[in-house]
C-alpha cells in the first residue's frame, strides 16, 4: 500500500467542487447526454418483470443476456469472435485492472505501460507492487524499438495499453503500430491488456482493428458502458481467453461475489429497447464539437509555442507548454482563476510530464470550454510571454 | 492466486440450479420478503428527482445521506459513536474483506479466523497469502485460552470474526466472550475485523454490544444491506477509525473508483420513505419460524447421535453427524436425492469439519424445508443406523 500513488485527481477534484470552478480535470461524460428517461423506463420494466431476480444474489460471471449483447457487438463492430462464456461483468472497467493485477502480478514483476499512462491503471496495479516499465508514446502509438529492447531485456508479465483515444494523451495507435505491438509481444509470454474504454467514441477516420485481432490468445480486452450509457451504474466487462477468464472469475468472486444484479439488468434492457448506435452518434457529435471548440479556443488564447494533440476520439486533449513551464505551478495559479486540469506529472511513474497537462473536453458546456480556456490562457501568460 | 481455495459453494450452487433440487447450500435471503414495490418506487423517484446525478461518477467514499443513515443507526441501535466520515460504501460487505486484505496483509502475515470460518473471508484473504490461524469456536464464542496462546506466540495482523449468528455455525458470542476477545487483543496491535452481516437478524434474546464497544480504535466493522434490504444491489459498508478508513478509501478507488451511484441512492431513498424496523421484524419472524421448522424436521427425520446448533439469529444451522460420517460423501448421496448443503470441510483451512454441514434455512419455503430435511434424513440413514 505504501507504494500506491495518492490520487492527484482525487485531490484536485475536491478543490473543483466549488461551483465557480470550470473543471477540465475529471474524466466525466457530459451528463446532459445521459438517457435518463430511457434508463428510468428500463429500471421500471426490470423491477416490474423480474424484480425478485434483480434484487437477489446472482452469478459471478454476470447476467447472460448482457454478456451475449457484448459478444454480438464485438462480432459486428470489430469482427472479433468472443464467446459470452469468455466475458465477465465487472464494476466498471477499473475493476478489471484490479482483478488482472491480482491474478498476474507479484511484487517486482515487470509490467509495461504507456508513457504517459492512465493514472487509474497505475493506481490499480501499484497495489501489487510490480516494476513499471514505461514505453514512450509517439504520435501513432508506442515506440516499437524501445518496446522490443525492453522485451529482450526481460519479457514483461503484462503490457497495459489504451490503443483508442488514449487517456491521457488522446493518441490512437495506427494500424501499423497495432500489428507491430502484437508482433513484439507474440511468443514472449507477455499478455496485452487492451483497455478499450473509448473505442466507441471515435470522431474521425475509420475504426481500427483491436490488437486482440493480431494476438488472440495473449490479449485481455476490457470494456465499459461508462462512456456510452452511464458510469454511475459501474458496469464494465473483461473478455479473455477461457483459462484466464476462469482465474479472473475466481478473483472476482473473492473480491465482491458479483456485480450489481439490478444495474446489469437495467443496462441489458436499455440496450434491447433503444438504438445504442444512434445514442453513441449523439455523444460523438457533441464531443467532436467540444474538441473543435477547445482547440479553436486554445489557438486563440494560448501563447505561441504551446503544443497540443488533436484526438480523433475520446475525452481528452494533451497540451504541452514550452520548456520550463511547470504545470504543477500553473495549477496553483489556474485554481485562483477558477479553472482546473490535471498536471502531466500524474501520468508518469518515472518523473516527467512537468510541462504537460490533460484537458477534459467532454464534461464542460460550450460556454465553459470557451471561458475556461480563456482563464487558463491568462494563467499560462504569467509563465510564457 | 494459486493458494486461493476454489469455491465449494460455487460448484455446489451450479449443481443446484436444477429446479428439482431443494438447496440448503447457498446463503440467499428469502426473495419473497424483498420489498419489490417499495424499491421500485424508490428507483423511480431517484431517477425522476436526481437522474443525472444518479447516473454520473460519484465519490469513492459513497453517498453522504446513506453514510449518515448508517452512522445514526449505529448510534441508536448499538450506542456506537461513528462519524459518517468514518464510513465507506462498498460493493457488499464482501468487498470490505478484499480491501482490508489489500491494506493489511502481506504474504505470511498471521491472521486469526474462527474455526469453522466464513468461506468468503477465507477466499478474500487467501489472495493475499497470509498465514491463517484458526481459533476454535465454542458454543459461546472463541476459545479465549487458545486465542491468548496464539497472541503470545506472535500477535496477528488481524482477527476476523462474526460475533452475531456466525456463518457457518450460527453461534453468537456471549457478552463475556466479547469483552474477553477485546481484552486479549487490546494493546497487541491486532485489528479485530467485526463482520456484522447478521446482527439485525436476531430472533431471540437481547441485542449484545459489538466488540467495537470494547476495542474502539482497533476494530473495523463491516455491514451490509444484503440481508435486510437486498443483496442484488451489492451495497455494504465499512466503518473504521479515520486513518484506517483513509487507506481503505485509497484501495477502494484503485479497485473500482466507487460503488454504484444509483443503487446507493435507491437504498437511501427506500430507507427514508419506509419503516426498516418493521421490515426487519417481518424478515426475522419468517426466519425464526424457518429455523424452528428445520429443527423440528431434523428431530423427526435425522437419526440419534446427530447434533445441531440452535442459532438465535442469522440464516444457518450447523449440523454434526456421528464420527465417521463424511459429509463430503453424504453430499453425493444427497444430490441424488435432490437436496444440497455445504459440507463442513469448506469452512476449515487446516482440515476438519468432516462430519459437519451447514444448512441454510432462510431461502427455502416451509414445504421445501420439511421435504428437504426428509430427503437429507434418508441420505444420512445410509450412514447412520
Amino acid at each position: 500500500m505504501e507504494k500506491t500513488p495518492r490520487s492527484f485527481i482525487r485531490e484536485i477534484l475536491k478543490t473543483t467542487e466549488r461551483s465557480e470552478v470550470i473543471s477540465f480535470a475529471g474524466g466525466l461524460p457530459n451528463p446532459s447526454l445521459f438517457a435518463v428517461e430511457a434508463l428510468a423506463t428500463a429500471a421500471q420494466d426490470v423491477m416490474a418483470d423480474a424484480g425478485r431476480a434483480a434484487l437477489q444474489y446472482s452469478t459471478t460471471e454476470g447476467y447472460l443476456p448482457l454478456r451475449e449483447f457484448i459478444a454480438e457487438r464485438y462480432r459486428q463492430r470489430l469482427g472479433l469472435s468472443v464467446n459470452p462464456d469468455e466475458i465477465l461483468i465487472t464494476n466498471g472497467s477499473q475493476q478489471c485492472l484490479d482483478l488482472i493485477g491480482k491474478i498476474f502480478l507479484n511484487p517486482g514483476d515487470p509490467i509495461l505501460i504507456e508513457r504517459p499512462g492512465y493514472l487509474g491503471a497505475i493506481q490499480a496495479f501499484s497495489l501489487y507492487e510490480p516494476a513499471f516499465r514505461p514505453v514512450p508514446l509517439l504520435d501513432d502509438g508506442p515506440d516499437i524499438g524501445y518496446l522490443k529492447a525492453m522485451q529482450e531485456e526481460a519479457p514483461a508479465r503484462l503490457f497495459y495499453g489504451v490503443p483508442n483515444a488514449q487517456n491521457p494523451s488522446g493518441i490512437t495507435y495506427s494500424e501499423e503500430k497495432r500489428r507491430a505491438v502484437a508482433a513484439a509481444l507474440a511468443g514472449t509470454g507477455t499478455i496485452f491488456v487492451e483497455d478499450d474504454a473509448y473505442g466507441e467514441l471515435r470522431f474521425d477516420g475509420r475504426r481500427l482493428p483491436p490488437i486482440r485481432r493480431y494476438l488472440d490468445d495473449a490479449t485481455i480486452i476490457t470494456g465499459s458502458f461508462s462512456k456510452i450509457v452511464t458510469p454511475g451504474l459501474r458496469i464494465g466487462w473483461v473478455a479473455a481467453p477461457g483459462e484466464i477468464l476462469e482465474q479472473i472469475t475466481v478473483a472476482k468472486q473473492a473480491s465482491d461475489l458479483h456485480s450489481n444484479t439490478l444495474a446489469q439488468r437495467i443496462i441489458a434492457r436499455y440496450l434491447e429497447t433503444n438504438d445504442i448506435d444512434a445514442h453513441i452518434e449523439r455523444i460523438t457529435r457533441v464531443y467532436r464539437a467540444h474538441r473543435d471548440l477547445m482547440i479553436a479556443a486554445i489557438e486563440e488564447e494560448f501563447p505561441e509555442g504551446v503544443r497540443y494533440t488533436r484526438p480523433d476520439g475520446g475525452m481528452f486533449l494533451w497540451v504541452t507548454l514550452p520548456e520550463g513551464c511547470s504545470t504543477m505551478r500553473l495549477l496553483e495559479i489556474a485554481l485562483q482563476e477558477n479553472v482546473a486540469f490535471v498536471p502531466g506529472r500524474a501520468f508518469y511513474v518515472d518523473g516527467g510530464g512537468d510541462t504537460a497537462m490533460r484537458l477534459n473536453f467532454s464534461n464542460a458546456s460550450e460556454e465553459g470550454i470557451v471561458e475556461g480556456i480563456r482563464r487558463l490562457g491568462t494563467a499560462i501568460s504569467t509563465f510564457v510571454r
